[in-house]
């Protein structure tokens, strides 16, 4: 039998963006993929086959493009949360500390009922700060995390062990050591 | 039988945002709904069953969340069209009228091969600015744009002559009067 590429496999990396000294992982090339995309999709779900997931939640902007597909497979609604400003109704808001200064993510009030089961999935978890703002904001409007999914780990930041300690389950597809 | 809900009465309607005097077509309460998510995804794709697509190109934000349910749909890849600076590799970018002032949105240069086949998707067409930017993207890498696909369009802001103006083939799932 022929050797597949693995998920790995299909993502680039970009040295120095957005600035001098990131290795920037680049999902676009596996999302571009038929093949990569797909098998994205797939193992994002494997874990929680057989549980019961209400809605898919993706944080902006790359989660979006995951998410959509995460939701459609399994038959659910999609709920994006986004940078502050950019939902038109009503929300609740959470902030987070940047590597300079901070940032403050938004869901619609009404988005999710409390007691529904949400998987929260977005590309790459790095410093877990995003998915932690997101968390919180999930669980404010009480529903009921499932599972945390991202297709890239950056384990030296730590952002696994930052979920894992607020009782998340933590999937990831792959991981890369460094920055 | 009983009457279900069409797209449209999905879709919220917010007032004065994103500021007074706009009436906001929101698709999120659209997306968040598993039967009204899952009738969008067929209903963009229903013009084009029996062709060949290759890849599935979506536009910064919510057509992040469409074309990534879309493409995982048809089985294809996925390709963002981003804001400038977003996208980590080299690109190539496109200018574009806004009410006041200009943006740019932009393609990694190796996203599409010259003859692959394309459907651009976006949640909302209203004047077309961003959606013909997209297809300028897009033709000056050699793709083939097999149509351009939205959940709503705003008919008397002209989006769609002038998309039409261009070749393009048009499908829209519901429209709403005024902005």
């Amino acid at each position: 039998m022929a050797q597949h590429k693995a998920i790995r496999d299909y993502i680039r990396t970009i040295v120095d963006f957005p600035h001098e000294g990131i290795l920037f992982r680049d999902v676009t090339t596996l999302f571009a993929d038929p093949r990569g995309f797909r098998m994205a999709v797939d193992q994002m779900l494997h874990p929680y086959a057989g549980l019961r997931i209400d809605k898919v939640v993706g944080l902006e902007a790359r989660g979006f493009i995951l998410g959509g597909a995460v939701a459609h497979q399994l038959g659910t609604g999609f709920v994006p949360i986004r940078k502050k400003g950019k939902l038109p109704g009503a929300t609740i808001s959470q902030a987070y500390t940047l590597e300079y200064g901070e940032a403050i993510v938004e869901l619609h009030d009404d988005a999710i009922q409390p007691g529904e089961t949400i998987l929260l999935v977005d590309d790459l978890l790095a410093t877990g700060g995003t998915a932690e703002a997101g968390i919180k904001l999930i669980e404010r409007l009480g529903g009921q995390i499932i599972g945390c999914a991202f297709v890239v780990d950056l384990p030296d930041l730590g952002g696994r062990k930052r979920l894992e300690a607020m009782g998340m389950d933590v999937h990831v597809l792959c991981e890369f050591e460094g920055l």
